[in-house]
C-alpha cells in the first residue's frame, strides 16, 4: 500500500496542526478539515483510507459524519477512528457500534496512535488485496488471450509488492515460451518468443513442475550472462502454472526493492498462479475445439463453412480495396473410381495427399479449404485469373507427374480446376463468384479433366 | 458469520472464568487455555477466530504466543487481542507490531470489552467474504456446467446470508429455465426445467434486464398460488445473469430470517451476479464453437470425426454388454449428375432434405452422421441386421417417394444403403464393421441401385 491517505476532522486548529505535522512525519499523506460539512465534501472529492474524526463539533457531529459515511456505498469502506476527549464507555460504544473501527482518547498519546494506525493499514492492506484480487479473477476469466493479457497487464501489478512480473504461456507441444503479459520497463520485450532453454529458471520451474525462488538472482546459476549486465535483481521466484500435468505458463516475480518474499506474500503468489491457470486451462480447451470447428478433420483444410465465411470477407475486402480475387476449384478427376476400386482408407490418403500438394503451392495469405467430398476450394488474394491460372497449372502439373503412395501401392491420379476472378463480371457476393468458378470447374471436367479452365462472361452467355 | 469463535488464554483462573461467562452470554462459543503451550496446542486442533491473550504468564508470554501465531501461514488470519495489564505505550505498541489487532488493559471495561469485539469481528466477516469470493471465483472458472454447478451449490450459500438461493440458466433461444445449483430443501428441484411464465418474478427480472426485488415476497404480484402455500419468504431478489444484451440465467437470492437486505449485501451479491455472468458467458461461447466442432455445417448431422469417435465407443460397449450394434451406410443415387445439372445450391437442398429424412426415421439413440460428400453413416444400437434393414426400407421407400422442393423444381432421388451388424463376423474394431458396411452398400450400387444389402460373411469370401 503506497502512502495512505488520512483525513483529520476536528474543529481545532491547533489539534488538526499537530497531527498534520505527526502524521507526515511518519509517511502518511494527510489532509484536514476544520468541520463536518467540509470533511464530508472533501471525502467525495478525494477519498481518504481513514478518517481521524473528532465528536464535539459546532455543526455535524462525529456521530452522525460517520453515520452518513458507512450508510454511503461508495464511502463505507473508509476506516473511520474517533478521536475524542470523551472517555466515557457509553461515548465509545456508541461510536463504534454505527460504523467506526476504533476509537482513541484525547490527550492522543502519538506513538501509540501510530502504533494502532499501522494496525489499521496493516489490516486494510490485506484485505484491499482479496477485493483486487477478486476483480482480478473475474477479469481474466475471458475465452480471448488479448483481454486475459490486458488484464493482467494492468491489474496483477497491483497485487504483488514484487517490482515485475511477467507470465508467459507455453505452446501445446512444449519447447517455447511466448510473453503475453509483463510490467517490466523494457517495450522491445512484448509478443517475446522464446526456446525453453533461453531462461534457465523457468525451465527449472518447468522441469520440476513447482515453483523456483533465488533470493540472490544476479548471482545464481540461473542467470544468463545476458541478463546479469541487464539487471540487478535481488530475489526471483518462477511459478510454473498448469492444470493437473498439463503445462499452460509461467508467472515470474522479481524485485529487488522489497528483499525476499514471505510466506504470507509467496502463499498469495500462488492463489494467482492457480487463477491464473484456471483461465489459461479454459483458453487452451477453446483452441483445441476451435481447431476442430473450423478445419475439416481428415485433411486438416479450412472446412466448408469456414471457407464461406472467409469467402465472404475476402469478397468484401477486395470490392473495398479494389484489389482482383481469384477463386479456384479443384476436383480429383475419377475419384469415385479409386474408392470403389481401393476402398475408403486409400480414397482418404488420397485426399490428404493433394490436400498437402494444395498447401505446398499456395501462400499463406491464401485459403484454401476442403469444399466437399473430393473437392477443394481456394481463395487467393490480390491475385487475378491470370496469376491464378499459373498456379493452378503449376499444381496441376505436379499433381499428373507424381505416384501418390497408398495402402495399395502408388497411385496416380490428375486433378480439373476452375477459376474465376472478382474482375470477370458484376459480382455482388461471394456466392456469385463461386457458382461461377463452379462453372468454370464443370467446364474443365466436360473438356476431358486433367485441365484449368477460367471462367469467361462471353462463354457464359 | 455464525458464532465466533474465542480462545481466552490467561493464567488466572478467575479472569478466565468471568470471561468465559461473559463472552457465553454475550453469543460466542468460547474455550479457554491456562497457559501458552496449551493455547498452541488447542489452536491447533480447533482454529479460534479470535484470541484474547495475557501478556505475562509463566511459561511463554503472550508476545511469544502471537509471534508462533503470526509466523504460521496457518494460524496467520487468526485475530490476536492482547489483554494485559500492562498498561506502558511501550508495550501496547510491541503488542501491536508483532502482529496483533488491539490491545486492552486489564481490568476489563466489559461493556467497552464486547463493543471492540463486535467490531472484529464485523472486519473480519467482510474480509473472510471476500476470501470467499476469490474462492468462488476460482472454482466456478471451468467450462463444464456440472462442475460449475458444484462449486455454486457448495459455495454460494457460505456467500449470501439468504436463506436460499437458486441459480437458473435460460437456453439460447430463450424460453426456458434451467435449475443448475440450489440450496432450497426440496430435493424435487434437481434438475427442474420450467417455462419462463411459470416464474413471474423471473420472467420480470429477465424483462427489464435489471434485478427485482420484494421485501414482502409472499404477498406481491410475483407470487404464483402454488408458491404461496409452500413458501413463507419474506425478501425475494432476482438478479439477470447476462453478457452484454445476451440472456443467460437468473440469480435468486430468498429469505425469512434476516429481513431485507441493505445495500451492501445488495452490491456484493450484484458482484457475485457478474462473476457468474463471465463463467456462464465462456460456457456458452464453448457450447457453441462445440456444436460447430461435432456438426456438419450444411446438415447439422455430426460430422465425419466424431462419427468415428462414436463407432469406436458403440463398438466396445456393444462388446461389453453383447448386444448388437448394425453400421448403415447410405449414398445417394447419381448425386453428381444432380450437382452438375442444378448447380451445387440445389444439390445441397437435397443433402439437407435427405438428412432430415435419416433423423425422422431413427431414434434418438441412434447416431446418424454425414460422412462424406452425399454419403451418411448411422450406427444402431441393440439392433441386429435385421432390425436394421426394416428402418433401412422404410427410409429408402419414403424417400423413392417423395419430391424433394428445391430452387429448380420438384426433383426425385433414391438413395442406396449397405448394412452390417457386429454378429456378422468376428470383428476387432469398428472400423472393420465400417468396411463391410461400405462392402455392402457397394453391393447395392452395382446392384441396379435403390435397394438395402446386408452384409453376408459367406458373399464376401
Amino acid at each position: 500500500m503506497k502512502r495512505p491517505h488520512i483525513l483529520i476532522v476536528d474543529d481545532k486548529k491547533d489539534i488538526r496542526l499537530t497531527l498534520e505535522i505527526t502524521l507526515r512525519a511518519d509517511g502518511y499523506r494527510v489532509s484536514c478539515a476544520a468541520s463536518g460539512e467540509i470533511a464530508l465534501d472533501m471525502v467525495n472529492k478525494d477519498r481518504p483510507d481513514l478518517i481521524l474524526l473528532d465528536i464535539m463539533m459546532p455543526d455535524l457531529d462525529g456521530y452522525e459524519i460517520c453515520r452518513r459515511l458507512k450508510e454511503n456505498e461508495k464511502t463505507r469502506g473508509i476506516k473511520v477512528v474517533f478521536a475524542s476527549a470523551m472517555r466515557k464507555t457509553k461515548d465509545k460504544i456508541e461510536g463504534l457500534d454505527i460504523g467506526a473501527d476504533d476509537f482513541i482518547t484525547k490527550p492522543f498519546n502519538i506513538p501509540e496512535l501510530l502504533a494502532k494506525l499501522r494496525v489499521h493499514f496493516r489490516v486494510m492492506d490485506y484485505h484491499r488485496k482479496f477485493e483486487k484480487l477478486v476483480s482480478f479473477a473475474h477479469n481474466i476469466n475471458v475465452l480471448d488471450i488479448d483481454t486475459m493479457a490486458e488484464a493482467i497487464k494492468n491489474e496483477l501489478g497491483e497485487l504483488v509488492t514484487a517490482d515485475r512480473f511477467s507470465v508467459f504461456t507455453t505452446d501445446k507441444d512444449g519447447g517455447h515460451f511466448r510473453l503475453i503479459a509483463h510490467n517490466h520497463e523494457e517495450n522491445e520485450m512484448d509478443g517475446l518468443e522464446m526456446d525453453f532453454d533461453k531462461s534457465p529458471l523457468m525451465a527449472e520451474a518447468l522441469r520440476r513442475m513447482e515453483e523456483v525462488s533465488e533470493s540472490d538472482f544476479s548471482s545464481s546459476r540461473f542467470t544468463t550472462d545476458v541478463k546479469r549486465d541487464k539487471y540487478t535483481d535481488d530475489y526471483a521466484l518462477c511459478l510454473p502454472l498448469q492444470a493437473g500435468s498439463e503445462l499452460l505458463g509461467v508467472l515470474n516475480i522479481n524485485g529487488n526493492s522489497n528483499g525476499f518474499f514471505d510466506n504470507l506474500e509467496f502463499n498469495f503468489v500462488a492463489l494467482i498462479a492457480e487463477i491464473l491457470s484456471a483461465s489459461l486451462k479454459n483458453l487452451r480447451q477453446l483452441e483445441l475445439l476451435r481447431h476442430l470447428a473450423i478445419t475439416d478433420g481428415l485433411t486438416s483444410l479450412l472446412n466448408h463453412r469456414v471457407f464461406h465465411e472467409r469467402l465472404s470477407s475476402e469478397f468484401d475486402r477486395s470490392k473495398r480495396f479494389k484489389q482482383p480475387l481469384s477463386l479456384m476449384m479443384a476436383d480429383i478427376d475419377f475419384f469415385k473410381k479409386v474408392n470403389d476400386t481401393y476402398g475408403h482408407p486409400v480414397g482418404d490418403q488420397i485426399l490428404k495427399a493433394i490436400a498437402d500438394k494444395l498447401k505446398a503451392h499456395l501462400r499463406t495469405v491464401d485459403v484454401v479449404a476442403r469444399y466437399g467430398g473430393e473437392e477443394y476450394a481456394m481463395l487467393l488474394p490480390q491475385t487475378d485469373a491470370g496469376m491464378a491460372r499459373v498456379v493452378a497449372e503449376r499444381i496441376r502439373t505436379d499433381i499428373e507427374s507424381e505416384s501418390f503412395a497408398t495402402d495399395k501401392g502408388k497411385l496416380k491420379v490428375t486433378v480439373s480446376l476452375g477459376i474465376c476472378d472478382t474482375t470477370a463480371g458484376d459480382f455482388d457476393s461471394g456466392a456469385q463468384l463461386l457458382s461461377k468458378a463452379d462453372e468454370a470447374l464443370y467446364k474443365a471436367k466436360n473438356g476431358g479433366r486433367n485441365q484449368t479452365v477460367i471462367y469467361n462472361q462471353k462463354d457464359s452467355l
